[in-house]
């Protein structure tokens, strides 16, 4: 009897559905030999969905969704300045909202430069590290407000919130992926010497549990020393936790030391599994090159192999994970390397899949 | 008669007092031909100040470096860990005081990759940008609190304050350096989908001030995103304009890629001049390296440049640039570069200026 995955696709806006759709390609692919099932259902959100109804994201549609086992999830935005959106924010409506409402707090984003993917940086060594940004809490709560907007006197505040409770939970799993890598080694980064109630916070709980992992060696960087290193030395890197916003910043210069953002996948995790986690490419829904199978797929598709990995479906993910990185090699060295369509590096990760062993 | 000029001149700490000596090395033989005289007065502050006194900043230290014209700092700050410190923070009580205090709400930065000198980019291109980073507001103002602090219930806020009146004069001079440069380009930074009230407020003065700037080409990029910029194309800039921690976390990888920190020099601006400017290199105090004249001085000599060139002596400031360019091209080509001791880049530096034209 096979086991069945209920798996909710936002393919969403821009060039979400074309990399979902490679993604799901993969998926099937690699599932097919395995005693597991993914259902899919598909769900219309986004700034399509939102032009036509008006809708973002629907107490309904949050139930339906939550009523799943995953989430696979494109790229969400419309085109930048259209002012029939001007007063939707996608992002927080749809995007963030999924994040909080779903409790996903472990936001996963693994950075390794593939064998052949050429990086900006002259002499980048062995990247391979994982950040795992809080998902839940930070500047991204949204407790800020305006007064006297408009007028020379307007005050914007933005409150970053930070609990106990939260950032013990996602500085645990945090230690707990640490110890299981090969180097064994957190770095905090934080910005401990100016936010010094949140870094307090963030450095004591550390502390706290560095007692209960003996084996993880544990360091600190302030984040703006951490870009520094980011560029320099990428290598002295294994796993980083941070808050929210740090890890925003944090992942995207990660990725473009890594090859850039058509590469970085992501995982929001909720560890404990009462809400499904959710598994999304880490770059944008680029409107400007929508519809013109420009998109490479590879991250939508290396969001699969972190999902799989979350349902214990290490052999799968292990496949996928190979065939990218053997396209990847196959890409460097092809004659017009950037000349294939979105499907086309769907089509050879499947190809790839199927006549491997 | 000669013009006088009441500098404050504070060393710090680590390798604060070394580079600091030879910047005023160098600012003595520059303006030796000038009719200007810089009077100096020395300032003990910082962790070892703190270690055999107490104090961080007195309010008679305070009023005293008030009454200069200008403020020429090293770095301050201590040996990390150092258990006599846990309770002092110099960089919230002593840097971060003087700026609030001396109203510094320009703080620039800019980032040029000197010729000869190595980027940790692959293809760099032509790196020669500003960075105007609010220097009073943001979530640098240090209005947070703890509640049940040690306990499970734990909750550690921090409030970024922007205010019309604040943002509205730190874009206004961003757009009079954008009006004066010859790519006249202006990119504001934010989170504006996430920090919607923040971000609204900055982008609505932006956009206001650009009406007042035709000249000026605007455009405006995430923070995130503009980290993927600075290291894929960071020849795309020319002044950017951002809120006081992204602009903290921006100019660090600003330094890492146009030849590293020991190169990045800024002006802590009050324009209006109702209280003494303060110029310092980007760089912290690095205790590791001490008192073993390691430290490249580079950075603090391009301070007092920016320096000069705010007292108007903008034919001084070329000079010394233009010295310390040569150095680095000298540097590049000797045989055993990196070997050199803090003074005898001073020293260099000095005769260039002494020897030319
Ligand atoms: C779209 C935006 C709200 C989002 C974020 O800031 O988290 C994105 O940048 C990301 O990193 O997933
Ligand atoms: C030392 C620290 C408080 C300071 C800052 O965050 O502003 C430093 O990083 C800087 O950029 O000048």
């Amino acid at each position: 009897m096979s086991r069945r995955i209920k798996l909710a696709v936002i393919p969403g806006d821009g060039i979400g559905p074309e990399v979902i759709a490679e993604a799901v390609k993969v998926l099937d692919a690699v599932t097919a030999a395995e005693p597991v099932e993914f259902d899919k259902t598909p769900f219309s959100l986004g700034a399509a969905r939102f032009l036509e109804t008006g809708d973002v994201l629907t107490p309904d549609d949050l139930a339906a969704i939550a009523a799943h086992d995953a989430v696979l999830l494109g790229a969400v935005g419309g085109v930048p300045g259209d002012p029939r959106l001007a007063n939707a924010n996608i992002e927080r409506g749809l995007l963030l909202t999924l994040r909080f409402s779903l409790d996903h707090y472990v936001n996963l984003r693994p950075t390794v430069l593939f064998p052949g993917v050429p990086s900006p940086l002259a002499a980048p060594g062995n990247v391979d590290f994982v950040v795992i940004r809080e998902g839940t809490e930070g500047p991204y709560v949204g407790n800020g407000g305006t007064i006297r907007q408009g007028t020379p006197n307007e005050i914007a505040n933005e409150v970053s919130v930070n609990t106990a409770f939260g950032v013990e939970r996602v500085v645990r799993y945090a230690f707990g992926v640490a110890a299981g890598r090969p180097r064994q080694k957190l770095t905090l980064v934080h910005k401990t010497n100016v936010l010094v109630f949140a870094g307090s916070l963030w450095q004591r709980t550390v502390n706290a549990l560095a007692a209960e992992f003996p084996e993880v060696t544990v360091d600190y960087l302030h984040v703006d020393a951490a870009t520094i290193f980011l560029v320099s030395n990428p290598s002295r890197f294994d796993v980083i936790v941070t808050d929210n916003l740090f890890g925003d910043i944090l992942t995207d210069l990660a990725a473009a030391i890594s090859g850039g953002i058509g590469l970085a996948a992501s995982g929001n995790i909720n560890p404990e599994g009462r809400f499904p986690s959710m598994f999304e490419p880490v770059h944008g829904s680029a409107p400007d090159i929508a519809g013109k199978q420009l998109a490479d797929p590879t991250a939508a598709i290396l969001s699969v192999a972190i999902m799989l990995d979350h349902f214990g479906l290490t052999d799968a993910a292990a496949r996928v994970n190979a065939a990218v990185t053997a396209d990847l090699v196959a890409r460097t060295e092809a004659t017009a390397p950037g000349s294939r369509s979105t499907a086309s590096v769907g089509d050879a990760i499947v190809a790839l899949l199927t006549h491997e062993g």
